[in-house]
């Protein structure tokens, strides 16, 4: 019989459902908000290992089962004794079911009752994911966070295609329920397991979903099917409906989100833990984050400015080196400008989501939170890239 | 008036031309032998300079005067204050003098009197390298090391062609040194300046070139005109024969190469200092040098292969990942890869000069490489790619 994950909220902030708190895990305790860095394939990308616990300061990774159980597979992963090992990291992994890379990667996603026909994007052979299967594979890669099996509305999306996609969702969530229960653990680590709600932007369907998945009693529960193309406004008001009806006493995961005002926001409105691709993927681009707003380092103008990339920044990047460097680097089309990048947008998130923490804690949130978007908002940045993959 | 570079010879073998010693820069110390990373466009390729200095323990990088100029060119190279400000590396660097990329990547070569006309790589615009203006531009850059400009003959090339050009090369190397004379430093540190002794395969075209250059008393001598093309026992013979000529008490510095039993034989006869780019370009194909000859990391034979790349290497890569890690990230197309790998290649080289130094230190270093060459050579190991660039 598997433990609960322990959960503690030891803040939370007058003027706002944001909240402070920390979850344990057998790699150790994440500290809420958290931003998770995406390793889709066992690995950040551009970014080492040592640079993201010692240096971004990554408390918690995601990484993808579609792409693990596709490349290496879970025969490589069990034989290397779980991703933990294989990747050389010791803190914390959460994993996604696969349902969204099915959705938005895979060809001729054949969705049935029992679970989703997909070919894979790498060499069209053809797979089926079940909510067993998915948690056979998550126990494979011994995430210490799981993530049910779902189907991930796109948007827009119409009621009824919504409805009968959130049944199926939450009819898929028993059954991954079921699966975690009366599978073992391979690692000396104990796996909890998420529940996702979804419903679109239908409130209703929302709260179908949390009522049907609080039921099942999971270690924590993630918002899906936003940050999808909707408008952001449409994103928060659908945020903060559902955070209203998920347990206090467990985290909250709103995936896939987002800029850095999105994030902001969405802590304002409940949330607990993050993931997006934003920072990396901007950062090969050249386009970095800082609390003066976006930089477009590949920009001529940066040609001979010998700043550091956020004057207020202590990452790698910002203490050693220019943005006429990194602009050089990218000019020149070097790798190491990728990983300088990289480092630096990701210290970013993470320095926002523990800056948001201190202020929770100390009671400035709203304050200082309404201060900084201005700043860095995306109405101000439109050189950004989006958050979907 | 310029002071002479320091350089000591400490230990000699008696079975051998192989020396230990050190020369000072204003940037620190570098023992000999010596091998140079390079560093073409002010970075070395997928590896950041934090782990150059600490991991890798480079004592100091190459850099390409070519590619520097045209990008990110003189001017903002000064207002950094110089390329080790630029980069962010506080070691010494030493820069060729252009003539080789002169060579092998530009269009449109016109060899004249008093320079070469070329165009540039990148954008076909046209330029002119004198021997003036390459010691322009490598002021600007502010190497601690300096390299003359030369012509740098093909293989196979006749002796009437090798003969014009040496002597070229022997009176640009008079003009080079005048404006090396009649130049100023512009930062804080000293710079040297090395004559190239060309000549092709013609022992008396060496000859002439050896004479010719240590009249005009440079700091230290390279060999060049090797490593493109001709077969290894030539390069030998031609550098063990152009060693002779080579004064005693200044640093030989052999161009460009090679291969780690190139390295070792060329060290045995009396080389002190090497670059080449074969580590960092064979670690981006997934060629990993060992201890144990070579391993090419994509093939799929390493899939469940968990031990490190090189039980006796203790750098980054080998202390923290496995090879069937690096084989998944080659095989995933992930930019990791690079990093590691290159890290891993430029360690295992650093390591063998650093050995090869001990191992003249102590007298052994005769029979040490013999035994090493038969596991690490190139006949044992035909997945290698070639030196050159």
């Amino acid at each position: 019989m598997s433990q609960s994950l322990k959960f503690s909220v030891i803040s939370k902030v007058s003027d706002s459902k944001a909240r402070a708190g920390f979850f344990e895990t057998g790699h150790g305790i994440v500290e809420t908000p958290a931003f998770m860095p995406v390793g889709t394939q066992g690995t950040v990308k551009a970014v080492n290992q040592n640079l993201l616990e010692q240096d971004i300061k990554a408390q918690i990774l995601l990484s993808n089962t579609y792409h693990l159980y596709l490349r290496p597979g879970t025969e490589i992963l069990e034989k290397a004794g779980g991703l933990h090992k294989f990747m050389n990291w010791s803190k914390p992994i959460l994993t996604d079911s696969g349902g969204y890379q099915v959705y938005s990667l895979s060809s001729l996603r054949k969705l049935k009752e029992d679970g989703v026909e997909f070919r894979s994007h790498l060499d069209g052979s053809t797979h089926f994911f079940s909510p067993e299967k998915v948690i056979q594979i998550q126990r494979s890669i011994g995430s210490d966070i799981m993530m049910v099996l779902d189907e991930c509305t796109p948007y827009p999306c119409d009621f009824e295609y919504a409805e009968n996609s959130t049944e199926l969702t939450s009819r898929w969530a028993i059954l991954n329920k079921e699966a975690f229960e009366n599978s073992e653990q391979l690692y000396d680590h104990q796996q909890f397991l998420f529940g996702i709600i979804q419903g679109s932007i239908y409130k209703e369907l929302r709260e179908k979903s949390a009522e049907g998945l609080k039921k099942l009693d999971f270690n924590g529960y993630a918002i899906g099917g936003l940050a999808v193309g909707e408008p952001a406004e449409v994103m928060y008001d659908i945020t903060n409906f559902t955070t209203d009806l998920m347990p206090e006493d467990k985290p909250r995961y709103l995936m896939g989100v987002g800029r850095p005002e999105n994030i902001l926001e969405s802590i304002d409105r409940g949330i607990d833990m993050f993931d997006c691709v934003m920072p990396t993927r901007n950062a090969r681009h050249g386009v970095l984050f800082t609390t003066q707003g976006v930089l477009t380092l590949t920009n001529s103008k940066f040609k001979e400015d010998f700043e550091k990339v956020d004057e207020y920044c202590d990452c790698y990047t910002c203490k050693n080196y220019s943005r006429a460097y990194l602009r050089h680097l990218f000019n020149a089309g070097e790798l190491l400008a990728l990983e300088l990048a990289s480092i630096h947008n990701l210290h970013f998130y993470i320095s926002l989501v523990v800056e948001a923490r201190r202020r929770i804690l100390d009671g400035s949130f709203n304050k200082w939170k309404n201060e900084i978007i201005k700043k860095i908002s995306i109405k101000n940045n439109p050189r950004e890239i989006g958050m979907e993959e």
